[in-house]
């Protein structure tokens, strides 16, 4: 097992707690309950409320289960937390007396536990602090990127198996099914998360064919048409032919951080137009993978693959369909599949060191479906270095 | 495929209008987000904002995908949404001029995107309708218990393959990637929904021994290790012995309706004591299955469980260890895990045809794990109706 041990979470602290000082006027105080920032800033999934003071200890208030949470993190201060009405009680203890100014993850608690907080807390200002956890998390340590390093090792093993599964008349969907299952028992934690409301996100995505080419409702740049219209993406139970090319596009996730890739297979021969494209996107892959390190801006790096798309006469398709195109060549991954920083406009903060991304050129062809490549990437101090080993080349049986 | 159509859809918008209308003072119109209340109102979980004057005809606005949505629901009134900034003329084209009194489910749109709708709709005053809608969805029409019997069918399928899957050896957390997968191939969509914040919600559960005694951060009556701190409930991986008791609780879902389900299964041979413990829950659910019928009153009969409980001697440890049990003998479920009603304190309204619940008396034994049963009936003007065909016995390899 592998989790976030003292120095690590206390290092984590200490930066959240500087980013409270930097709001104007300071926070006093945050109040962490979304359950990845809870893992991110208290090493527990446990239901619980972190109470981060700008100055002084934090303290881990735990609903359930409080052995657990003892056991998960490293923190020294873990006490139970019956009810909500205590909160002003343990924010007097940190903070002194009210009035306070209060950080929360709005992007993330419900407009009606929000209106309880607020009645509870009545006189705090509360503001939103979940652009500072994101940040904080958008630069990844050293022991954060071995934990991608091993959710790597599981995209690596699936692609191995890929040759010995595929076969005509087997659906797409049924292969979502399938390896994900070889996934779980090769040590993937069996989800995935995705920060936002009304997010549906599959471990792994299958598509081929014409199916493969519809758009989805959210923002990936492979939609699918799914098994039934409750959900609604990925693969569905149309039989995989011959000579199509069959996208798959998957999240590992060993150890809470998770690692994301997209390979092509095909059963025959790949078409010589979908050759064409796939040797397009690899391009486009490869000119953005030099540019992933300290200083590069991530809106121009978008900003350039679309002009190299043209280039090279892909850009009706370029990452969806003509009017239902996604707007980013890639997004940071960590705790959450859709971290900071997003190679897409208005992300124009330089890259630096701990950055962690994944790069997705991909083009959608009415036809064929989906084309393309991923592949996950650490920014260093140095060349950016390519995180996992399966082979880029089209899988063809 | 299996999707509401026109009449469906129509019965329960009309439904809903009343509902509006019964506000005091009545809502001029709801704007429904969510995408399993979109699903039950609009037939589509493409990505919608769905407005419902009181009166008239509703209309769908779409984000994306405008062809999916107009393919998925049987609506009439089928719109590009290209931008929230329309909204107000959109309502103001429904129902006339602001002031407005709006409907919205504030359990489940974030604080921060609730302060976006305030800005929009300046002025208007904005009301919760999730407990309308959750009320609706309570109960069940007989297409949508049709749909709920084919998700049993897979529950059926999975336990019929259990005798040749068990083998000690394997972890639980294996055993749940290997049964998911029959399920998926078996016609599952793939997810489950669960409604709430920080919920994680699997597809099955199976936990046998020591870990699986393990109070979980959820509001359910097994918990278990899970395979690591970032998804701490559910299998694990250590490996399953003989002569433990595993427990099995599935969540089939087919068509968008989910059926849930739990069994025992054994490699060797019960330890007496937890034979003893089965039979009393078996025991429990039989009393419970015969109280659902129109007019019984849920409360009472999770009252009821608990003090059968006590006098088979099985209280202590009845739906969670002593200090973590849950306070619920079982569930509705429908296009969610966890509908209404629940058997459960405060739930005192009588129950009336069409409510379909799980129910599931269970027992955790610090050295044995969970043992348990759970059925999903339907509630008829006559005999309750137990929906899917598993054998309960336990399964002996």
């Amino acid at each position: 097992m592998s989790a976030p041990d003292r120095e690590e979470i206390d290092r984590r602290l200490r930066a959240f707690q500087e980013s409270l000082a930097s709001h104007d006027p300071p926070l006093d105080v945050a109040i962490v309950v979304e359950s990845v920032d809870l893992y991110y800033l208290a090493a527990t999934m446990q239901s619980a409320h972190l109470l981060v003071p700008r100055e002084g200890e934090p303290r881990l208030l735990v609903r359930k289960v409080l052995e657990r949470a003892r056991e998960d993190s490293p923190l020294d201060s873990i006490d139970p937390f019956p009810s909500l009405r205590k909160l002003p009680e343990e924010i007097g203890d940190l903070c002194g007396p009210p009035p306070w100014r209060v950080g929360m993850e709005l992007d993330s608690i419900s407009a009606a536990l929000f209106a309880k907080y607020q009645a509870i807390l009545a006189g705090a200002e509360i503001s939103v602090v979940s652009r500072d956890i994101l940040a904080l998390r958008s630069v990844k340590s050293a022991w954060e990127i071995e934990q991608i390093r091993a959710a790597a090792e599981i995209n690596d093993r699936i692609y191995r198996d890929l040759p010995d599964l595929l076969s005509v008349g087997l659906s797409t969907v049924e292969l979502q099914a399938i390896l994900d299952c070889r996934a779980r028992t090769a040590g993937h934690v069996g989800l995935v998360r995705m920060r936002g409301h009304n997010v549906d996100c599959l471990i792994g995505i299958v598509v081929s064919g014409p199916t493969g080419a519809i758009p989805g409702p959210g923002e990936f740049p492979i939609g699918g048409e799914g098994p039934h219209p409750y959900m609604g993406t990925g693969g569905d139970w149309n039989k995989i032919e011959a000579d199509t090319p069959i996208a798959f596009d998957y999240l590992a996730n060993r150890y809470g951080y998770h690692h994301d890739q997209t390979r092509m297979a095909v059963i025959g021969s790949m078409p010589p137009e979908a050759e064409r494209i796939f040797e397009g996107m690899r391009q486009i892959l490869r000119a953005a993978e030099t540019k992933l390190r300290p200083g590069e801006i991530p809106s121009r790096i978008y900003e350039e693959s679309l002009e190299q798309a043209r280039t090279l006469g892909l850009a009706d398709g370029f990452m969806g369909l003509p009017g239902h195109a996604v707007r980013f060549l890639g997004h940071a991954v960590g705790l959450e599949v859709n971290e900071q920083p997003v190679l897409a406009r208005k992300f124009d903060a330089p890259l630096v060191p701990g950055n962690v991304l994944a790069v997705e050129p991909k083009f959608t062809h009415p036809e064929f479906g989906v084309i393309g490549i991923e592949n996950t990437y650490c920014v260093t101090d140095g060349e950016p270095e390519r995180v996992g080993n399966t082979p880029e080349d089209i899988v063809v049986v």
